[in-house]
């Protein structure tokens, strides 16, 4: 009934090219950008250098589409709150599960080494900041739309809102690597504290 | 009167110590920890490798130093407002001046690097995770001061209060690598709010 008959060689293509930056994200977090090479990348992935060539022109295309996917996992995520009746109270009460994925070891690995690059790299910094724009103002309309939902009136301007709040949440991975032992009962407490300030601000 | 007659040769030394940190900062900062090379670190710095291997044993030595200098500069930062009069309205008055210098790009890059690195090298992670025992203790104990003079009690754990000021801060750093075009003053506003908030958690 209207199967679309070719749609398994492209999802077969699409099997690879997410197998390649699964191993390419498995790369980079153990030897950094430039340590890794689409050599090591391609024996990660169980395919040949020329393979990753077909779908890739270079390591910062390879960055990007990972940068690409962490941004739709994360657009995905902000989807689940829009579809939410109280948006504003979602987002507090969502705050623990959000303090565990920004904390989660592997992803800051990857993100610190992606930011790193982008503080030096033009290429990548563009990659970064193309990414970042889409997410400020996904973030920018969902706090708006919990702030409108509250009756909040202030001279804040929204966009500084969604920065402060990706501010705090992205320092949450810097200190998981400067403090492994940090308190996150306890720091989910007062995050809880400060998400309701900046929200209301 | 009583001057130290051997205080030449020490001065001497320890300004010769300061210029390969900055040599190496600047080299960290363009081409990151394992771009880095300890020849390159001595010709921008103007001195024989022989002479950098006198004051240091390997780059990670480098780093832990430059991480230090840190250290100090951030403590003598927190000195200032331990001096004050009423601690609580020092933080709060003093968050522009504190969203510039964690936004400062320099800084930025280098701090990124350092992360990036201890994020994957067990030794880096020492060291950094060190440093921040230090400063997280003394952020502790401000902010904790500064809650008691204004008779804040509930079961909000101090160290938890430090944890999310450092998280907001340290990540108003890695934003404006993704946002260079941040609105600072109007950033400032809601970081007001925030840090309020948080202390008074």
């Amino acid at each position: 009934m209207n199967q679309p008959v070719d749609n398994v060689p492209s999802a077969r293509s699409e099997l690879r090219r997410q197998q390649i930056l699964d191993a390419a994200t498995d790369c980079f977090r153990r030897c950094g950008f430039h340590g890794a090479s689409i050599s090591q990348i391609s024996k990660a992935a169980g395919m040949s250098a020329g393979h990753i060539y077909h779908f890739f022109d270079n390591k910062e295309a390879i960055i990007a589409a990972i940068v690409e996917r962490n941004v739709a996992y994360s657009l995905a995520l902000i989807k689940r709150f829009e579809d939410q009746a109280d948006v504003f109270e979602a987002i507090v009460e969502k705050i623990g599960q959000a303090l565990q994925e920004h904390t989660d070891r592997e992803f800051v690995c990857l993100w610190l080494e992606v930011l790193a690059e982008a503080a030096r790299n033009p290429e990548m910094a563009q990659i970064v900041q193309a990414a970042d724009q889409k997410m400020r103002q996904r973030v920018t309309c969902l706090e708006n739309a919990a702030r409108q939902a509250r009756g909040i009136r202030s001279d804040i301007k929204p966009e500084a809102v969604a920065e402060v709040t990706m501010a705090l949440f992205e320092g949450l991975g810097n200190r998981i690597i400067q403090n492994p032992g940090m308190n996150k009962a306890e720091v989910a407490k007062v995050l809880r504290i400060a998400a309701q300030a900046i929200l209301q601000a």
